[in-house]
């Protein structure tokens, strides 16, 4: 029953069942959207995953108390204020987001979700917000995830939208997600906020085996500037209103798992893609590890390396401080066993540099937008990879200014 | 005894029987100099402590193998180039750095430490270097401190030169430093080059203790960009010649220990203000943790921030971003009771912004140079500091151009 999985558009609201909207409710100085709602016409099984970082932001706090569930119904998230770090009027606030939602939509507090992203530390505005519900609630639709899409951003430049299908018993399935980030982007749970949604019928406690593979492959392997965010949170929605229930194993041999892998592997490197003044797309792939973890946790200092990531934007093939980012990367590794190339030209064999040559086409290689560098430790066959961008000047910029 | 500790002029040569000189040889494509090279008249007890990079540069292997002794009688450093994933050619020219010096100076090999800083992984020109070891030697001088401390920098912009005076049993002893270091500046172990001259008499094995001691308060309390360099060192010589001998209970009870850290500790502290784009000098001090550990594991995640530093350059007041770099540090706490202070300006009290007026205070604050950030853990009466700087549009451009 492995299903052939197809691009849809329509992101969140491709799946049965799926309204959405997303309004200006003036929480953001500019006139830009920052209010998004996604209703579910059937209670759907939820379950989420969450930051990691102690320091929890209020929706956080709520959400993580009302999943997993068998019966969401909405998810409502604003972008200009994350309502963390607010103490207990943010907790109330973030509830009294969830209550007035259920009120107007006729169902219970529990059965709303809430995520907030943006400033830190400053009072949820909810003189705007809360009068701004019932118009949320009015300008839902089928054909709402874009406009949902593009009011859960914040210093993000585009929308990230993706959806699939795929058929399972005859039956159509689709999976759809939006998300926002492009900085404090980093492994380690979510760094962002997504929202799937999926008219497959599957229980909370399957749903959640689903999302951590699916997260893991995804938004655990990229990271843009090694910040982990108090907001963090991934959600996913499975309303059954597609007919198809599927249960564990079904999961597996089924294309549900290769669809949601997809479209949150795709909403990965539309964040990577949007990286806060990014200007190149980086693949860092290790391989030759005794094991994967070993692999990540070298793919993974490189990646976060200042050093590596400035001569990257100097389009600079300087892979001396790849070599020293490995070394401090904290798992055991042979420096002059060491293999590095510049997507397929090798520039470091055995630890040492091959030559003037390659130097030159290495220098070719890195004026592309997408640039793949693979380091092998020589130590086993074992791969990983982690996906991040540059550091240009850009990034100074924008987050020196963020908020003044 | 415990000596009363003067500030002196003089560096490295301030120390009887030290002599230094530093020139350029042609390493640099600029015509800066970049050969150094100290001498002491009688045999050092020299030790040493490295970098904890796994990709450990050839002279480090070199300088390593040599250390500790009871009789080493110079230190020679080349800038520009950090003979750094050079393979055996590497090791080979790292040993012939301390053999060609050697013979000039008629002492053996074994008797001199070779430290290099700069580009990795070009080979070092070595017919550039070795004929100007005569010229080099010849340059010796008692005053020729300054000259060597020029002659190791790199991306640095002012030398890092530092001495300080002590009186022990009636005689004076004096213990002078000059080090490199502007980027790649991160604890554990040096992250830079420091060399450390004293005319007391230590044995190797007291000299090592004192020496950890030293650097653990300063070279391992600062950071810049989170990098570790593949050539980090720093050496201490200690030749006797004040008539002074030390053992491990006088160097406890004299000015010694407190000379040694603050040499140490100047010379840090000149690094991170001399930090790759640094326009702040920022001292991060945990308070009220349960251990010394704990508040070092926050200060530095604070510290090693680039939300953090960018805010710090665009002189916002971003608290948001100190409490979600905590939250992330890897240590329980709870974001609720924290206090939050710039200078002496509370932002933050139980986790919660104080207000409007502390806001515009903070802001203040954030145009000086030097600024203090101080969170309170509330958790026990433990504290430390850590200190950096932040991350600037120079920092990226800096090290985007490096190598072009």
């Amino acid at each position: 029953m492995s299903g052939f999985v197809r691009k849809v558009s329509g992101g969140i609201t491709a799946p049965q069942g799926f309204r959405a909207a997303g309004i200006a409710c003036g929480i953001k100085r500019t006139a830009d959207p920052d209010l998004a709602l996604i209703v579910s016409e059937a209670p759907a099984a939820a379950v989420g995953m969450f930051t990691r970082n102690r320091a929890v932001a209020a929706p956080v706090v709520w959400t993580r108390k009302i999943l997993p569930t068998p019966a969401l119904r909405a998810v409502i998230v604003n972008s200009g204020n994350a309502n963390a770090c607010t103490g207990v009027t943010g907790l109330q606030d973030a509830e009294a987001m969830a209550a007035h939602t259920a009120d107007h939509l006729s169902v219970r507090k529990r059965e709303v979700a809430v995520a907030s992203t943006g400033v830190i530390g400053a009072p949820l505005p909810m003189e705007a917000l809360l009068p701004a519900i019932p118009r949320l609630i009015k300008g839902l639709s089928r054909s709402g995830g874009t406009r949902a899409a593009r009011a859960i951003l914040t210093t993000d430049t585009r929308t990230k939208i993706r959806a699939v299908e795929t058929t399972l018993r005859g039956k159509r399935v689709r999976i759809g997600g939006i998300a926002k980030g492009s900085g404090m982007i980093h492994p380690n749970m979510a760094t962002m906020l997504a929202f799937v949604t999926t008219d497959a019928a599957v229980e909370p406690v399957f749903l959640k085996d689903a999302l951590k593979e699916a997260v893991e492959q995804s938004f655990n392997r990229i990271t843009v500037d090694g910040e982990t965010s108090t907001n963090d949170m991934v959600l996913i929605l499975a309303n059954g209103l597609s007919g198809v229930r599927l249960g564990a194993r079904e999961l597996r041999s089924s294309g549900f798992q290769t669809g949601l892998n997809q479209v949150c592997q795709e909403m990965a490197f539309d964040i990577v893609r949007d990286g806060e003044g990014a200007t190149k797309f980086v693949t860092v792939r290790v391989v030759g590890g005794k094991n994967e973890n070993h692999c990540l946790i070298v793919a993974r200092r490189i990646a976060q390396s200042s050093l590596v990531k400035t001569a990257l934007f100097g389009e600079d093939a300087n892979w001396g401080r790849i070599m020293a980012a490995a070394g401090v990367a904290g798992i055991p590794l042979q420096p002059e066993r060491l293999d590095i190339y510049f997507d397929k030209v090798q520039l470091v064999k055995q630890g040492a540099a091959r030559g003037v040559r390659e130097e030159h086409q290495a220098s070719r290689v890195l004026k592309k937008k997408h640039i793949t560098i693979t380091v092998d430790l020589h130590q086993g066959s074992a791969a990983a990879e982690i996906y991040t961008t540059d550091l240009s000047l850009d990034y100074v910029r924008i987050n020196a200014d963020y908020r003044s």
